[in-house]
């Protein structure tokens, strides 16, 4: 009746689903020429120190790529996504959008949101 | 240029985030009338011990009911999604279907995979 792993979803790279992470990466895609840090945490709604933690782990997987500039005698962090980042990122996209298909299917298979009254538990 | 929190995907219910939490969800919303621990656990690719400690997290969430009976003289545990799991995961799949449609919409709008050449750097 069931089929061994069909939905153990191994191509969710745990790198990218982290919340934050899924969030700065989905960021950098729709900005590809990269974004100031405070623009990145701005759009992902996080702290400063928790963007700092999950840029550092996407970095290490060179999936994005930073870079110190000084604009206007002030240091400035930018992000950008690397060509690997991208990729990777496709590849998760396509496993995301297995799983909102198989939900979806199975949602549509169990319409009914609420169960049906027990029959023996109604008032006699 | 940006929208504050545009990308921050609070719905992600961390929860129900975690890949094989999401994996044995996505087998209980697709099988309403609950599974064996054995079954449950070959369709999400997960070992005993991983199976029972993100059960025990989603029971403690009241996202998943677990029942022990016995069948034919064994014990047999069984797994059932409770409405309230019904209702949070389908609150999490609008939001997953929303990061979808970003990402697609993101990856559209830059159809390159790869960085045009930068001309002051090719060889004169």
């Amino acid at each position: 009746m069931t089929d061994a792993g069909q939905y153990a979803y191994e191509g969710l790279d745990r790198v990218i689903h982290e919340r934050a992470r899924l969030a700065v990466l989905t960021s950098l895609i729709a900005n590809p020429a990269g974004l100031a840090f405070n623009d990145l945490r701005r759009l992902c709604g996080l702290s400063d120190g928790n963007l700092s933690r999950h840029i550092q782990v996407l970095a290490e997987a060179t999936l994005v790529e930073v870079t110190k500039t000084f604009e206007q005698n002030k240091p400035q962090t930018r992000c950008q996504i690397t060509d690997t980042g991208r990729a990777r990122y496709l590849e998760y996209l396509a496993v995301l959008e297995q799983v909102v298909r198989d939900a979806a299917a199975a949602v549509k298979a169990d319409p009914s949101p609420l169960p049906a009254p027990v029959a023996g538990l109604a008032p006699s």
